[in-house]
């Protein structure tokens, strides 16, 4: 796969080389189990203790509000499942771009426990309307019904971002539970949690260059709530199952190296963003962007206007080696996405999703516009660019 | 840690370097998501499949029967709940010596949907009382109560096996759902699912060499569940969350590595457990084992006489760079053991256990040997072995 273009970081990304070398030692020498009080144990038990310090550290909280899990996805399910359960929650607020580990999980523990739930309105560009969500937890508050609000700090699909400090504030005065699905957003900016004001939040390993089956669920001191996953004592009584320590310590030099490099990596990423954004529309007419314009920097939603030729575009994009989603990686091939459904924008778009990593180049995004004015029809013998509509 | 012992393979193993090898293209090259539709989820989705099918394989069932999962514990949650949840379990027979992974499941689907839970006997040596287990699924089956039987194929700490496939019929005669933890016999024998007669079984990947981090749970033809963990359709929407393809990659590959020289390797086990326990009882006055005489070839449970020596014998092997256990992992390092508890061990034994793998030889057991009797003060100037007790 010499030749691949990557651009779908949002859906899974590289192992940094870095993070791969620290988590080989822990497969085939120092394979212990942590439980174990021997020798191989006890450096297999530091080596998850000192992966639960360096991700509190870089989230500034306390390593005792860090657990491991095997994913954003059973972090989220184990946060929406313990503020129903256990924290008395009897009303859940949510929003309809919400990942779906979020939204069935709504919908399974709404069901499963009788605890209704409402949608916050959501503008075109998947914008959190906060008056309707200031007025859902007034509402909800005076029937005397506590709220377990839950929304991502940014959209996988568009890109939109969370105000999340408003919301904390906003579910602190209503007396509401705050979960943030930040998937899209741990290892990708400096969170400093007790600032956002969460009481959950899910993190996961493999969309900063960690492995895949490793994420994090961060619960806020003073919440006493039961395990998701019941057995072992593992992760102080919070989530049984023998620790993935290669995976566990994967994550937490992925995170640390996400954040020592942060600022150069961003702004190397947010500027493929705007170079892309600057060809595109330069180069495609008609095309225009989802999301707002202060979006999450990794991701570039683009609507390509309908065609025959807009139709195949994802095929055709595979078939020059061009890595890069229609919605989600988690909508499937022909699902369709149910964010897009959401802001409206199915009717009129062939939807592309861009999503960059610190790997990605300039050259790759020249080489991916130029593929896709050929697969549009655009292309002029010349090599003249066509004149943008937009 | 050059020159350590470790016989402690019922709590974890190390990774076989072939299953390393197998591993790690798909960390940080082959990295896609499998959910995806282009050429690098391809290859991910391919190597997800193969996996599958080759696990099927090897129990003798369908690929579609096979879901990964991110270890033994969370299969047995899935497989728990789902008995209780989707598929009308009104009652729960379990055994006193189960995993927490079960124990603590039963307990809280139990608790959760308000369905009561029995135990059935269980002799000293830890067999099940097949007449009792009988007689409670005809009670339950005449009080109109649909039962789930959750019993361990192999315990973990005794090696006390389970005749499955009798109780396989005995609750096909009673129309009961039937799961077997098989966390400690998958990978350590050939199984044929479809002829032990269950419903549900759950296995592990690092207990026989595989990666820490990633199980099955099959669930046989015909049984209709929801997720565990909702949210994207993997899994053929059983099991939400992007797919952790090294880890399943490597579960495919330590179980096919497994069956491929179970004839050597188990017969090369089971004489170093032979030779062992010959060792002990030639040189350890009044030691006894645990368990009964027919059982997991991995695992010899001794029972030392209590003594202010064998108070401190963990330590003093670990001091020595011996890796044994007290009871489970999951017990941790001081909660003692409810296995030991249940068959009355607790008082007269200092119980350690010795678990065994391909990579261990006699030599070892013989320094092992050398060590107990210094440690428990029996060892003679001469190097003289003691009269044994037994």
């Amino acid at each position: 796969m010499d030749h691949t273009i990557y651009l779908d970081n949002a859906a899974t990304t590289r192992v940094d080389e870095t993070v791969l070398a620290e988590m080989l030692p822990y497969l085939a020498q120092n394979y212990g189990n942590p439980s174990s009080s021997y020798s191989y144990g006890r450096v297999a038990r530091i080596a998850v203790e000192n992966a639960r310090r360096s991700v509190a550290y870089q989230l500034g909280v306390k390593a005792a509000n860090i657990f491991f899990t095997s994913g954003g996805t059973e972090s989220n399910n184990t946060a929406i499942a313990a503020a129903v359960r256990d924290l008395g929650c009897t009303h859940i607020i949510s929003s309809p771009i919400e990942h779906h580990a979020v939204l069935h999980s709504v919908e399974f523990y709404s069901q499963l426990h009788g605890v209704p739930y409402s949608m916050v309105a959501v503008s075109d560009a998947g914008i959190v309307d906060y008056d309707d969500l200031e007025r859902q937890l007034k509402e909800q508050a005076a029937a005397g019904r506590k709220c377990l609000v839950s929304l991502m700090h940014a959209n996988n699909e568009t890109g939109s971002l969370l105000d999340v400090k408003r919301v904390g504030a906003l579910c602190q005065e209503h007396g509401a539970i705050f979960h943030s699905d930040c998937v899209q957003t741990v290892g990708h900016y400096p969170l400093n949690l007790p600032e956002m004001g969460v009481h959950f939040i899910s993190g996961s390993g493999h969309k900063f260059h960690g492995p895949k089956g490793t994420g994090i669920l961060y619960i806020a001191p003073g919440l006493t709530v039961k395990p998701f996953i019941h057995g072992g004592g593992q992760e102080r009584n919070m989530r049984a199952g023998t620790e993935c320590v290669h995976g566990i310590v994967g994550f937490a030099r992925a995170l640390e190296l996400a954040m020592e490099h942060y600022k150069t990596e961003s702004e190397h990423i947010a500027s493929l963003k705007a170079y892309m954004k600057k060809q595109l529309a330069a180069n495609i007419p008609g095309v225009t962007f989802n999301g707002p314009e202060a979006s999450l920097y990794t991701v570039l939603s683009v609507c390509f206007p309908k065609s025959e030729e807009s139709d195949n575009l994802l095929l055709r994009l595979d078939m020059e080696g061009i890595c890069v989603s229609g919605g989600s990686a988690c909508s499937g091939p022909s699902g369709g996405s149910h964010v897009m459904r959401a802001l409206g924008k199915n009717e009129s778009c062939t939807t592309i999703r861009f999503s960059f990593s610190k790997y990605n180049t300039t050259t790759e995004i020249d080489h991916v516009t130029e593929v896709l004015k050929i697969a549009l029809g655009l292309h002029t013998a010349e090599g003249k660019p066509a004149t943008s509509a937009c």
